[in-house]
């Protein structure tokens, strides 16, 4: 009989022994039945996906430097995000996802280490690690490594976004491309939102750090990536504050802080005005406030206590069962644009009060993992 | 619904939620209910272990530099084991253990990634590391992070070796301190065996590495450890070969390599011959043919598959188990000793065929554990 399970009451996963351990595979599982899937891996490497659990493993990293909306508190503080992750991982994707903290926050170390643990695992989810760092980390690991590597909080949350805009559009009756779109926050998400908006059609977007626009006046900028933005973004060069911007906007997308915005914001911007108020857990204004905007249009937020939530929990488990079902190993524009539509196409009459699927559809990760399936040589598909 | 398993044939070992996950236990497991694990870890880290799975995993770090008996394949080769291990972990001790794989063999890198993965660990297994690298990194691992390290090859190799001891001299009915006992092996294993012996009474061992016995003439000695043995161990300088120094031996301890000795060999030796051929998967004497041997007291392997299983499996689940549960961060000399000793006392009545306890037997894991518990202030006992 298995023990019983050491201070089970902590925590959300588990680790179990897929069977029953008896006498009988006891020198089957462990020595010496072990030692030939250890000649077997020793003799090709590839065999490491026949016999170990590493085709169907994430490790969630993090170093703890932004998580969720509470910023720097190190890497026993990122332990419960992680583990909440690898819940969802393993109960809407069937991947299995093993939390790693790192009590570093050095660039160059965390590439190092992360490139030292990879051998064991089948793709890696960079988690809440903060700009700008985040972006020299993820650009290095995705060239380096032989896995997919992801940094959730950038791509998986404007995949996310660009799901949630296509379906508001449709519901405003406006057209994505001509959309004025103000973005609140320039950190891992807000580079990859206006990353993500600029290379699919969207024209006139502005982002905001917590210093005010990015605009070519910012001479004291030295992140590459808001650096990137100045020149990618604000054609008008607009330097005005966060709030006077909002004037015929169409669109606000925050992932910034909570309580930035006023009703009064909102009805600044253009009728049928799109507000993804997307900071977690407090929003930058919560749905009560939001909705006594007399042209609100449409009110997302990250989380799974109002309508609408867009979170990139909508994307990670998917996302990361395709990439290890079919060994996708970079996950390009194309293949985000196109969990974007498949998301969105999952509702089929979007409505003001329902522009996303819930998490809880089960059509997500499948319609997700189709993305993959057919981009790959093995299916007839599209 | 859960999502079906990925590549679930894989593989010995999975990660799972331990709820079902729902709409409503969505919003408390994962955002916005998170975030308040997050402030209150923040706040007093000590609550990572009210909050997170740390206070019941151990990582399993091997750099795969030394597997089993087959040497150094490296990381992915490592996988295996370490999931194997993991597995009994769980049904063995209960304890939620992580395989974690290296592709380094960097002595300082190893140390340095161990150090930065710590904080989301309630302890760390190393593993399948090669001497004389592991030594280092064990002692400064041990010194320098504040939860339990136990390099297994090592001490929970020595540590059964002296719980079978203990009862094949009671069998064979002589004094573990009057032992002559030649190890044979000079590396991780090897080195603990003959450090733990020393520290319990035994004073005449000799131990052999592959270019023969460690004496004072062995001038070309470069490990710190073997020189140390050197210094402790083979009183009378014997210098010739491990055939030879079996004359006169009661127990010979081989953790080195297949096929070593043949049955002349352990004629040699006193009668009521103690061998312990360890070496895995192939011991160091086949049972089949040291069971030839006219005066063969008692024969152990490290194998399921043969009576008297010494292996390092009995010892790892209630060890962590143990320290886990009491948050002991060092295994000192005393708790070895003590283990030791409660594995032996589980059998009532050795035999020649029956020195260790049963992998299987359900006392192992409470008996060890047990030894912690009274180490502890909680408890009364003892």
């Amino acid at each position: 009989m298995a023990k019983e399970k050491l201070n089970g009451k902590t925590g959300v996963i588990e680790i179990i022994s897929k069977e029953d351990i008896t006498k009988e595979n006891l020198a089957r599982i462990y020595t010496p039945g072990v030692a030939k899937l250890v000649e077997e891996v020793s003799a090709d490497e590839e065999n490491v996906y026949k016999h170990t659990w590493k085709g169907r493993t994430v490790a969630i990293v993090s170093d703890g430097s932004a998580i969720l909306g509470l910023g720097n508190r190190g890497a026993k503080s990122a332990l419960p995000v992680m583990e909440a992750k690898a819940a969802l991982f393993k109960w809407f994707g069937g991947v299995d996802a093993v939390p790693i903290v790192l009590d570093t926050q050095d660039t160059n170390e965390i590439i190092s280490i992360v490139k030292a643990i990879a051998s064991g695992f089948g793709g890696i989810n960079l988690e809440d690690i903060s700009a700008p760092r985040c972006f020299e980390i993820s650009k290095v690991l995705e060239k380096e490594l032989d896995i997919p590597v992801f940094h959730d909080d950038q791509y998986g949350t404007a995949i996310a976004v660009l799901a949630g805009l296509i379906n508001a559009t449709k519901v405003v009756k406006k057209e994505l491309g001509s959309l004025k779109i103000i973005i609140s926050g320039a950190g891992a998400a807000g580079f990859a939102i206006a990353d993500l908006l600029l290379q699919n059609g969207c024209g006139d977007v502005i982002v905001f750090d917590s210093r005010g626009s990015l605009h070519k006046g910012r001479k004291e900028l030295v992140d590459p990536s808001k650096i990137e933005l100045v020149e990618r973004t604000n054609k008008e060069n607009f330097s005005g504050t966060l709030s006077d911007s909002l004037k015929g906007a169409d669109a606000f997308i925050g992932v910034s802080a909570p309580d930035l915005l006023v009703v009064e914001d909102i009805e600044k911007m253009n009728d049928d005005a799109i507000v993804f108020a997307l900071a977690n857990p407090v929003p930058e204004i919560m749905p009560t406030e939001a909705q006594e905007a007399k042209n609100l249009g449409i009110l997302a937020t990250g989380r799974s206590d109002f309508p609408n939530q867009i979170n990139n929990a909508l994307v990670f488990p998917g996302l990361f069962r395709g990439a290890l079902e079919t060994r996708t190993v970079e996950i390009t524009n194309e293949i985000k644009v196109k969990i974007a539509k498949a998301l969105a196409a999952i509702v089929k009459s979007p409505t003001k009060g329902n522009i996303v699927p819930d998490l809880m559809n089960e059509k997500v990760v499948d319609t997700i993992e189709d993305v993959f399936v057919c981009a790959c040589e093995k299916c007839g598909k599209e």
